[in-house]
């Protein structure tokens, strides 16, 4: 049901970035109810939000996307996310990213939950999105390479997280959340 | 089930830290097989590894714990985890911090799967372990306070993930595999 892995880039370079960097970090002196003292680090996000959108064609189907993943060098299949841009709601943005990585617009947009990635040391939050009534409408990204597109039965959870090339505990948790909500409906 | 927020940590000074953090940066001047050209950073993990613990007293239950999350500055529900130590396996690892963080030791640990955090631009990962056959068996960790264990019925996790405190994309996650295992079997 998913290709083989398409060709992976070639790194060129790698170097290590102090400054000037995407990432911004904060020191904490903290002081808990105990009176135990700590100092802790944490990741600042930048920017105005995220989502994180589980698209379904029908009441079957989740649309995958397959994106090479800096962090791990390999491709990882997901869904589709991506930052908010200034004064967008979330589901703007939602249907924004989804037009963009996808190819497809929504006229139906739900916000189902809020996920943290690592909340002991980063102050990033994604929004859920469960996007219906879909409809074919492109607009222009800023990938670097269309995004292949994979329709998933989102009844088979099971055997996507089996794959080790589906591994983001955001993806995973949102892709329950939405097959939950189905379940009770 | 789970009792009023506990007392929050007093936040006495806060500061950037460019230099001498916990995160490290790395960028990658990369080439895609189309040719397009980019260059990405990314956040290098430290340490030789993560886990992440389904501990279950019994075939019904899981123990979540309570933990001040200084990323989003509140109390979260989760699932115990924490780094490997040098040597250590992901079963050991697992035993230890469940040993450390909830106050027992496990007779059957089982690894489910990896998780990522962002795969995009972290290069982390965690091992979902599967903790049974608990017993009470208590290491002293190096949290400035106890964590407070809840046991959670797993078949209820669509309440769990509506509480605002029960964000984290890898707890949930690791909180589905374990129930769809459960479910097979």
């Amino acid at each position: 049901m998913i290709d083989d892995e398409p060709k992976l880039p070639v790194i060129h370079r790698r170097e290590e970035r102090p400054e000037k960097s995407l990432f911004r970090v904060e020191a904490l002196d903290l002081e808990f109810s105990n009176g135990e003292r700590r100092t802790y680090e944490r990741l600042m996000s930048r920017g105005v939000g995220a989502v994180i959108i589980v698209a379904m064609p029908d009441a079957d189907t989740v649309l995958l996307v397959r994106e090479y993943a800096c962090g791990v060098h390999r491709y990882e299949v997901g869904l589709p996310k991506g930052r908010l841009e200034p004064g967008e709601s979330h589901v703007e943005g939602a249907n924004r990213e989804l037009q963009e990585e996808v190819g497809y617009a929504s006229r139906d947009l739900e916000v189902l939950g809020q996920l943290t990635l690592a909340p002991g040391y980063m102050t990033h939050a994604t929004q859920v999105v469960l996007a219906r009534d879909l409809y074919p409408s492109r607009l222009p990204g800023d990938e670097p390479e269309e995004l292949e597109v994979i329709p998933w039965p989102i009844a088979n959870l099971a055997e996507l997280i089996q794959r080790e090339d589906c591994t983001e505990g955001r993806s995973i948790a949102a892709l329950y959340m939405a097959r939950d909500l189905k379940d009770k409906t």
